[in-house]
């Protein structure tokens, strides 16, 4: 049996801790050569104790200090700043890099990695939405698989293996709807932060759990759909589909849809980019549908979560746009955790910034990086002027 | 574009109507080579007209007879009788052997196919059921593939595209339930044809819709299932989905679950053995989840429904068992339709035929035939004892 030698950038996070109880559950499969992570270095410190990874960074030359303090007498290289996350990416002995480190961090890493060759399990929105013609073109070169981790585009990945992409008539992708998908427009006037955070299926971070509730999530996925699966905007559906049950759905050129069901588990989708093309035994309970309840399909509500039309806006257009419109999303959620901001006025903020951008080629990194900073500015400065009218 | 000559066999049925139907709307990739009908020679000379294929069989020399006076001056080879099925399935031009006649005739005709190197398109349940192994052992043999046309088997044909079979851990067949599945036991004792010829959700013939108002009809899939995917009878379960838009599931080594829905119109999953391995593009309306309603998935109630127990314990068994489960179920609900037999008798003189059966292997078609002509004496002798009980 080949053992596969595993880097996880985010380590700490949901997605890292899932990923480190696949690596449990298949020792003679899976080992962890690096981990990188944001600022929990005590976590790190456990996990660097059980996984004898030969290196792991943090975010920062701080954090890296705090834990090598935490790490006392364990024989661990120890990096941070950017610079760690890339050389966690790329060291020598790493197979497949899972990129579940939040936001923006994981983008030059990813790079690194598919420029080293390595086999990438991509858990991280961020970095096709933003980079996505970079990165997948820096893998069709480099013949770099990309796999996906988030479930709605691993289960397409699954619902396509064998299949001709000619063969697609269009996606669909599963969105819950979050907690407010019967909300009136007037009830979602109201709704703060504390309600939204109560995701009705998926235990996740803040952040994509208000993305949940706004569908800008099911939005980034559409992105990254796009870039994944080399479809255009017009061939990616969302269906709300409450139960979380049915992953997502591919229709095919004869109108047949082929779906991957399964149980809300992240181990799952993680699990299956570490082990293929192979598929290997699970010890997690399967899908039981006849106690599952009925299985519900509803169109989404784009008047009430505009979004969801701003993501397809953002894809139809190109360029820089979706850049904008992540980090404009970013900014605004935060806001709206801190209770600056009203629900409603996320796509707002958003489609201010989106208005005021003057839209350009990613042709580099650096682009992206430059207008990531200026959407930000732009929708802070937007964020602070609604605030006052909240 | 590479055009392939199609044998029909049941032409003038459901399934070979919509067989044609797939013809007229690839008339650039499929041709009708030869057509073979039963008893219904005006409907055959209509498609010989239309179609213009190079022979015809009627399944006796009358039969024959009639079709001559009814093609009039139609220049097309005509013959009738057994030999006429297997000259048919045989034809030079021919490459798929679509076999859509109903019971026992086309067994013959589909070994033949498979010797001379024909694709089988299979929508005849009796083929495998009672000799599944010597077909798809002669297939395995001669290297030709069989392609399921049932909706349930070509779901899972089509889920389990470019996979392999060692990560399958269960096939799940699902199964409307018919229009007696919330009856009490009580209620299912006053049950009668009329009643139960009212299918919910596919338009079929009486026999099938019967069978699939007892259960016998899935109990027939799971055999001809376990012949097709090489799985034994523990990893075939039933689920009764009454929507019938979700044909059949395919449950992985990992848990994960891969299923194939669509509309419920026959002329998919033929065109998808026709196509096989390519797909080709259906006029027909795409599905439309949002409008279909809520999704269920119950358990089957094998108490009431017992035909499905006795399918798998003629699968379990193995043998020649099958062989009598299905000329038992065949006399029962031919008495049922003619008013002689209660719905719940049919399961009983199906299990005494069962019980009085010394199981033997099947080496030959001719003991298949054999043990059919005893099965059917032995249950007609069954049934008319408990007709006096009716």
């Amino acid at each position: 049996m080949t053992v596969k030698n595993l880097a996880i950038l985010g380590s700490t996070g949901s997605i890292g801790q899932s990923a480190l109880a696949v690596v449990d559950a298949h020792p003679d499969r899976l080992r962890v050569a690096a981990l990188a992570a944001g600022d929990n270095a005590v976590l790190l410190a456990e996990q660097v104790a059980r996984y004898h990874p030969s290196l792991v960074a943090m975010a920062t030359v701080d954090g890296a200090d705090r834990l090598r303090i935490a790490c006392g007498g364990n024989a661990v290289k120890i990096v941070g700043g950017t610079d760690g996350l890339v050389a966690v990416a790329t060291h020598a002995a790493v197979d497949i890099v899972i990129c579940a480190s939040s936001g923006t961090a994981g983008l030059e890493a990813v790079l690194a990695a598919i420029d080293a060759g390595k086999t990438v399990a991509l858990a991280n929105k961020e970095v096709l939405v933003m980079a996505g013609e970079l990165v997948t073109e820096a893998a069709r070169r480099r013949g770099v698989p990309i796999l996906p981790v988030d479930s709605e585009h691993n289960a397409i990945h699954q619902c396509l293996h064998g299949r001709d992409r000619r063969e697609i008539r269009r996606l669909i992708l599963t969105a819950s709807g979050g907690p407010f998908r019967d909300f009136t427009a007037d009830a979602l006037e109201d709704v703060d932060a504390a309600a939204a955070l109560q995701h009705p299926t998926w235990r996740m971070g803040r952040k994509i759990t208000i993305d949940s509730a706004t569908l800008m999530n099911k939005g980034l996925e559409v992105i990254e759909a796009h870039w994944l699966f080399g479809v255009s905007a017009d061939q990616i559906d969302v269906v709300i589909h409450p139960q979380s049950i049915v992953h997502s759905m591919v229709e095919l050129t004869d109108g047949s849809v082929i779906a991957q069901l399964g149980v809300t588990d992240m181990r799952l989708p993680i699990q299956y980019a570490c082990s293929y093309p192979e598929r290997w035994e699970a010890a997690l309970p399967s899908l039981d549908l006849t106690r599952a309840g009925r299985l519900e399909f509803h169109a989404p509500a784009r008047d009430r979560f505009p979004c969801l039309d701003l993501a397809y806006r953002a894809l139809r257009t190109g360029g820089t746009l979706p850049v904008v419109l992540n980090a404009a999303n970013e900014i605004a959620v935060e806001s709206f955790l801190h209770g600056k901001l009203g629900f409603t006025a996320i796509p707002r903020v958003i489609q201010k910034t989106m208005d005021t951008h003057g839209v350009e080629r990613v042709t580099t990194l650096d682009v992206v990086r430059r207008v990531d900073a200026w959407a930000r500015d732009c929708a802070r400065d937007t964020a602070q002027a609604l605030e006052l009218n909240v």
